[in-house]
């Protein structure tokens, strides 16, 4: 009886075991658990390259799905933890760290871009490779939040909504980017630009409005079921609702999912939680843990080893990578006073996956008949990537764990 | 940004929210939830069907593989509440009764694909038809009984060990039609109908016997790691390694999983349970939740509600199917004293998936160069299947509702 799953049973055996033995070294350097999950699909890509019997794990479609959807669980076990009244507090201190964090970095790999690639390069090309640098990949500071029980601090706040606001800003460079490239095929990028913010703007808006009112009555209406076990699939049916919607609209799935958590307040829910014995963050809680290692595995063992120890890619990759802390760190001061702005400079660091899908765009986009991003550049851009993807985690665990120790002290 | 996920988002949220309102609806009428669920997934292909715009659940990969994902998961589950000394004590009467509830339908379906089928049908036909009657769903009984808490009742273990060793004689069913037919191209099939037998029988004795060894000491080792959450990990990671070294020994993933349910006796991890203060089963639970309405709703939406309706398929189906019935009714009296003959005989009443997989293996076949399952026919069994699939959750969620109204009085 041949069983279609049968492959995916064991490929998902052996990213659970291996996160875990990953994650516990790390651990054991002191290092936040998701910074070993990272690597050990850097070393499955490795074992699968220098022995082909070995299983291809950043090829397999099952775990794509399974990491994709762990990320938009976690987002959404996020927004659960915070409501909206709590963000709309911490909102202006968010927009201004989102503003700094998007401007530096931008000017930060233009001028890096601009010092390195041969004379000639386009500006478009540069202005591209910054608006790689803008966009946080906030899945892996929110494990690590978790991990360290910040997540609902204020700066766990402020560095969750300044991603959100990140997201939208991305979008746009993005669209005025491939704007400037094909300017002949896409028509004039300034109505674009304003329907793309427009847009964005309003799901975001929509969704914790009209989302806010229509909730409530929603699970009141589910709470006269009497069926068992229906918050978890209602909940995560309206979290994926809204991560669908919100990647309509044009914004990163994970976007809608961390609004669907903002919006379902303990309020709405309580009776539910009551008759099931259990909170939605209790049943969610299990999704998370099974389903995130996957996803960072999976960024892992994205990652080309060969190009990223090629020296000159990694000349590349290293100054852009700096520049690109650099400017983050700066934009923590945005927080304002009383925020402990190297935790929020730190929590915007890691661009993983938001940054790998403006390459990938990237790679798609054509100037004068030539790809506009070429292999070279874009090896360096992934490696420059990478590498705030490892320092991020390294580094905010590690101002975590040093004020920690203060306020024990 | 694409969004590669996106359309999946939308396709689970769909099927969560219908498959909690059909549940719902079912639970009103007094029947199981599952079959709510069932139903929902007909629907589905129904609306398919009509209007195309509408999505084709049963095509999608990611459904096919949660869905795939859940039944393993929900056998985990259910082997996580009985222990290997437990099973053993109710082995003699799980015999009895799959032994009867194979012999029973094999020769009342072999009977009526006689009666019904065209004369000069070949006896393998026959025979295989009867096979196909043979091989009980069992995931949908141990979600009814789950539903109804009986899930750690004698009748509840009798039901899931009579499916364990239904599913090793179907197996050697399955190989000695394969073999009947294609003699040519297989060799004889007795010494392959022996290495099958030893294989299967070879991999659950030593997942019982040595994985009871093992598997102490492996989580006693996990119990040393500083990292949080490795229980539900590595608990997942132990039963899907286990189901797909089953798989590798023709077994189905799920009696695999269903294993290494069995095997993980609260004494193993009761040092990580406390740490992550929730028991194994409890962090599972949400994942069944989650998971298995999508497996169900999937295997409503596999049929072809056109074939099923057809008038001459549907008197084959109905025949087949009243015949399938009587023989697993007949075979729950295999219990013994003291045992309820009717929760045991209506428990092993569903065949879902693993008929279907058997009537897949049966298109494949040919003999003298046409398919040994006609069309018509093979419309026919899965009409029965699915007659089964329904009427099973209904009877034994009604005997189970029975005789608890019994015990009140």
């Amino acid at each position: 009886m041949h069983d279609p799953v049968a492959g995916t049973l064991m490929l998902l055996a052996l990213l659970w075991l291996s996160a875990k033995v990953g994650g516990e070294l790390a651990v054991r350097l002191r290092l936040p658990a998701v910074t070993g999950e990272l690597a050990v699909g850097l070393t499955l890509t490795v074992l699968h390259r220098s022995w082909t019997a070995f299983p291809d794990v950043a090829a397999s479609p099952a775990t794509e799905l399974l990491g994709g959807l762990g990320v938009v669980v976690l987002m959404f076990a996020v927004g659960l933890e915070s409501t909206v009244p709590q963000m709309l507090k911490v909102g202006l201190a968010s927009l201004r760290v989102a503003l700094i964090g998007v401007v530096l970095p931008m000017a930060a790999g233009l001028a890096g871009a601009w010092l390195l690639l041969p004379a000639g390069t386009p500006l478009v090309l540069d202005l591209f490779i910054g608006a790689c640098l803008c966009a946080t990949s906030i899945g892996i500071s929110a494990q690590v939040l978790r991990e360290r029980g910040a997540s609902d601090s204020v700066e766990g706040r402020i560095i969750v909504g300044a991603a959100v606001v990140d997201d939208v800003l991305g979008l746009l460079v993005l669209v005025a980017v491939s704007g400037m490239v094909g300017t002949a095929s896409g028509g004039p990028a300034g109505p674009k630009l304003a329907w793309t913010l427009a847009l964005a703007l309003g799901f975001l808006a929509a969704a914790l409005s009209l989302g806010r009112l229509v909730a409530p009555h929603l699970f009141s209406l589910a709470n006269r079921f009497r069926g068992e076990q229906v918050l978890l699939p209602l909940g995560l049916g309206f979290a994926f609702l809204l991560a669908w919607l919100g990647s309509l609209a044009g914004l990163a799935s994970i976007v809608g999912a961390y609004a669907a958590g903002l919006i379902l307040e303990p309020a709405h829910i309580v009776d539910l939680e009551r008759r099931e014995q259990h909170t939605l963050v209790d049943l969610v809680h299990p999704l998370v843990t099974v389903l995130s290692p996957l996803f960072f595995v999976l960024m892992g063992a994205k990652v080309d080893p060969l190009a990223l120890f090629r020296p000159a890619t990694l000349g590349l990759a290293v100054l852009l990578a700096l520049l690109g802390v650099a400017g983050k760190l700066l934009a923590g001061l945005g927080g304002g006073r009383g925020v402990r702005a190297a935790v929020v400079g730190w929590g915007m660091v890691p661009r993983g996956e938001v940054g790998l899908i403006f390459v990938a765009a990237g790679a798609q986009l054509h100037m004068n008949g030539a790809p506009l991003l070429s292999a070279d550049a874009q090896a360096g851009v992934i490696g420059a990537l990478l590498l705030t993807t490892v320092a991020g985690p390294v580094g905010l665990g590690w101002v975590l764990r040093m004020q920690k120790t203060e306020q024990q002290a």
